[in-house]
C-alpha cells in the first residue's frame, strides 16, 4: 500500500455516503446531471476567510488570486468576501469585472503581458504589477495613447525565497518581476513618467506549510519594501506581501497554523518603518482559500485485474485533474487524498488498488496502491483538494472527453 | 548552454524567415490573425504517409490515432490518406464521423468506456476494442438493448513490451486490454454471445526510435495473435499491431528508419501462420504521422534579465505546449527543437537565453539555456514537433489566456 494525503477533517458521512456541504455525493451527481463533477463548498471557503480575518491583523487586506479557481459563480461570491482580486491575464481581467469586483481592487501580475492586455488593464483602471523595465515603458506608451493615467506597481524579484515552498518565486534568476536592486529605479521612472504609483508586489513563493518560514519571509518582504520605498523617496500606497499559505496534499503534510503568522504580522505592523506607516498591505491567496473546498467526483466504469494488480477505471482523469495525476510540476508522483464516496469511512480491503482515469495513456493515474473499501462499477471516487488548480489547470480537450461539470454549494 | 532536439531537416529559410509549407512564418501569423499559432503542413504529413506506403508491405493498413491531433480540417484530410481511424472517446467518435471516415474503418480503444460511449459506438457500427471482460459484458448488454450486432475486437495486454519506448503499454500489470492469458477466453465469450468478432488489438508501446525493437515487438505481436487465434479457434478479421514509431524530440535522438521494419514485415506476412493467412493487419500511428508537421509560433513580449540570466518571455506557454514545458509524463525537462523564426539559421549569440511562457508560474519554461540569435520583443519563437499532443493535450484554459489559433497548410 502507498499512503494518501490527509482527507480534510470536516468531511463526514451519512450511511456511508460522503457529505459535501451537508449533501450526499450521489445526490450532488444527480443534481449536476453526470460525472465527472467538481463540487465546491462555499461554506469551507467562508470558514477559511474567517480564519484569516481572525488571525491576521485588520491592516492586512486579503486578496484572491483567481487563477486558483475562476469558476464564475465562485468568483461572484468571492467578490463579497475578499478585499481584492489578483489576475494573471486579459481573460482573467474580464472574469474579474464580470464577477463585479471594483476595478480599483484588481491588480494584474504576469511576466508576458501583451500590449492588448496592458490596454485593457489601463482602460479598466486596474493596477498593473510591472514585471520589467520594458513592460513599464510599454505601459506608459499605451496609457499615453489612451489618454489615461496608468495605475502601476512594481513587482520585485526578491533576493530571498520562501523556504520549503512548493514553488519558489524568488531568491534567484527569475522571469517574475525586476530584481530588487533595480526595482526602485523602475518605480522612480514610472512616477516621473506620470503614472499613478501603487506600490510593491513581492511574491517569494507559494504552498508552504511551515509558519516560521512564512513569518521570516514576510519580515524580509516588509523590510525590502521599506528599503525600496526609501530609495524611491515615496511611500507606497500598497505593499502586496505575496502569498505562500499552503494546504496539506500529501502523506505527512500538516495543516498550516496561521495564528503565529498573525501574531508576527501584528508586531510588524505596530513597528512599521516610517515610510510604510500609511501604506496598505495585502496577502494574496488562491490555493489556501479554495483548494480544500473542492471535491472531484468521478464514477467507476470498470474494475479489472492485470497480472494480480487491481485497476479501478473511472470516467474522469488527468484531463480534469492533471496535478493529482502527478503531471503538473511534480517530479515524484504521490497520492492525493482519495476515497470511495459511497463507502466513505468503510473498512479498506487488504488488496491494494490503483485508480486510473479513462484516458488511453499510462500517465493517467489518480491513485496508486491504495487501501480502499471494495469498489465496483457505479461507485463514486472522490478526490479531495480539488478546489484549486483542477478544472481550469488541466488539459480538458485531451482525447475528446466532455468537460467536467462544476457545482457551487452554499 | 543546453542542447535542443533536432530541427527537422526540411525546414528552410528565406531572408532569415522560417518557411513552413513554403510560406514565411510572419505572413502565416498575419494570415491567422495573431499568435500563439499552431501551423500544420499537410505536405509533411503526406510525405510521412508516402514513406509508410513505400516501406511497409501493402498488406498492412495504416491507421491514424486521432488523439495525436484532432484538428477538424486536418482530420478531414487524413480521411483520404489513411485506411482507418483509431479513437479513444465518444467525443473522438463524433469527430471521426464528422471528418467523413467510414464507420467500418473506425476502432475505439480506451480503458474507461462509459455505457453511453459503447452505445454510440455500437449504434455507429464501429469496432470496439474491448479492454476487459466487464466491458465485453456491458457491450453485449448495450447491443442487445439496441437490437444491433456489435463489432468487437479484444485488446490484449501483451506479455512483452516495446523496448526503448517512451510509453510502455505492455509487459506488466496494465490498465489497458486484458492479459494475454485471458484474451482468447474473452474472444470466445463474445463470439458465443453473438458479436461480430473483429480480431485483436495489441499495443505494446509508443515513441520508439530503434527499428530493431519495433521489429522484435511486431514479430512477437504476430506470434501472440496467432497463438490467441488458435486458442479461440477462429481467424481474426483484423490484427492491429499497435504503433510505436517515434519521432526525434531531444538532443541525440535520431530519426527512425522504417525501411528495415518494412523488410521484416514483408518476410513475416509471407510466412504467416495458417490461422492469420486471411487476416488484415494494421499499424496505428499518431505522433509519427503528424508530429513533425506542426510548428508552434509565439511572439516575444519581453526580453529581460534577472541576476545575469536572460529571459525571453513569449505570449504562448505550457497552456498550449505542456509537453514541451516538460510537464507531461517526463521526469527530466529537456529542450524541444526551438528557433527564432524571423532569424532562422542566423548565428547564435554567446549568451544563453531561457524562453519562458506568459503564465505566472515557474514551470512555464519552453527552452532553457538556449543558444539563439539575439532576440527582441516582436520576434517570433518557433517550437518544432508541435503537430502532435500540442493544442489538444495542454491546459488551454489555465490562467484565462486565449485559445491558440490553428492553421492547416497544403
Amino acid at each position: 500500500m502507498k499512503p494518501t494525503g490527509p482527507i480534510p477533517a470536516w468531511f463526514a458521512e451519512e450511511e456511508g455516503m460522503l457529505l459535501i456541504g451537508g449533501c450526499g455525493a450521489a445526490s450532488l451527481v444527480d443534481e449536476a446531471g453526470d460525472t465527472p463533477l467538481f463540487v465546491y463548498d462555499m461554506g469551507i471557503i467562508e470558514a477559511q476567510v474567517r480564519r484569516f480575518r481572525e488571525a491576521i491583523p485588520k491592516k492586512i487586506d486579503l486578496h484572491y488570486a483567481i487563477k486558483a479557481n475562476p469558476y464564475a459563480p465562485l468568483l461572484a461570491r468571492m467578490t463579497g468576501l475578499v478585499d481584492g482580486f489578483d489576475i494573471a491575464s486579459g481573460g482573467e481581467l474580464a472574469m474579474a469585472l464580470d464577477a463585479g469586483m471594483d476595478p480599483a481592487r484588481i491588480s494584474f501580475a504576469g511576466p508576458g503581458k501583451r500590449n492588448d492586455e496592458l490596454e485593457a488593464a489601463i482602460h479598466a483602471g486596474i493596477t498593473i504589477n510591472l514585471e520589467s523595465e520594458g513592460e513599464g515603458a510599454r505601459a506608459l506608451t499605451v496609457a499615453e495613447r489612451l489618454g489615461k493615467v496608468p495605475r502601476l506597481a512594481v513587482r520585485v524579484n526578491p533576493d530571498f525565497d520562501l523556504k520549503g515552498s512548493g514553488m519558489r518565486m524568488g531568491g534567484g534568476a527569475k522571469p517574475f518581476g525586476v530584481d530588487a536592486d533595480r526595482a526602485a529605479a523602475l518605480a522612480r521612472t514610472m512616477i516621473d513618467g506620470g503614472a499613478d504609483w501603487r506600490g510593491w508586489h513581492i511574491f517569494a513563493g507559494s504552498q508552504a506549510l511551515d509558519p516560521m518560514a512564512i513569518i521570516e519571509t514576510q519580515a524580509a518582504t516588509i523590510d525590502l519594501a521599506a528599503r525600496l520605498s526609501d530609495a524611491v523617496g515615496a511611500a507606497p500606497p500598497l505593499v502586496n506581501l505575496g502569498g505562500g499559505f499552503g494546504i496539506p496534499y500529501f502523506p505527512g503534510d500538516e495543516r498550516l497554523d496561521i495564528r503565529p503568522i498573525g501574531v508576527a504580522l501584528d508586531t510588524a505592523v505596530k513597528a512599521l518603518p516610517d515610510i510604510l506607516k500609511d501604506s496598505a498591505f495585502a496577502i494574496e491567496l488562491g490555493r489556501w482559500l479554495v483548494g480544500e473546498a473542492g471535491v472531484y467526483l468521478t464514477q467507476v466504469v470498470d474494475v479489472k485485474t492485470s497480472q494480480g494488480e487491481t485497476f479501478v477505471v473511472v470516467d474522469g482523469g488527468l484531463h480534469h485533474q492533471l496535478a493529482a495525476s502527478g503531471n503538473f510540476g511534480t517530479v515524484v508522483r504521490r497520492n492525493y487524498p482519495i476515497a470511495v464516496a459511497n463507502r466513505f469511512g468503510r473498512e479498506p480491503s487488504t488488496q491494494p488498488v490503483n485508480v486510473v482515469g479513462c484516458l488511453c495513456t499510462p500517465i493517467d493515474r489518480l491513485g496508486e496502491k491504495l487501501a480502499l473499501p471494495p469498489v465496483a462499477p457505479g461507485d463514486f471516487i472522490a478526490i479531495f483538494l480539488a478546489g484549486a488548480y483542477g478544472a481550469s489547470a488541466s488539459p480538458a480537450a485531451f482525447l475528446g472527453h466532455p468537460s467536467p461539470r462544476e457545482l457551487l454549494l452554499g
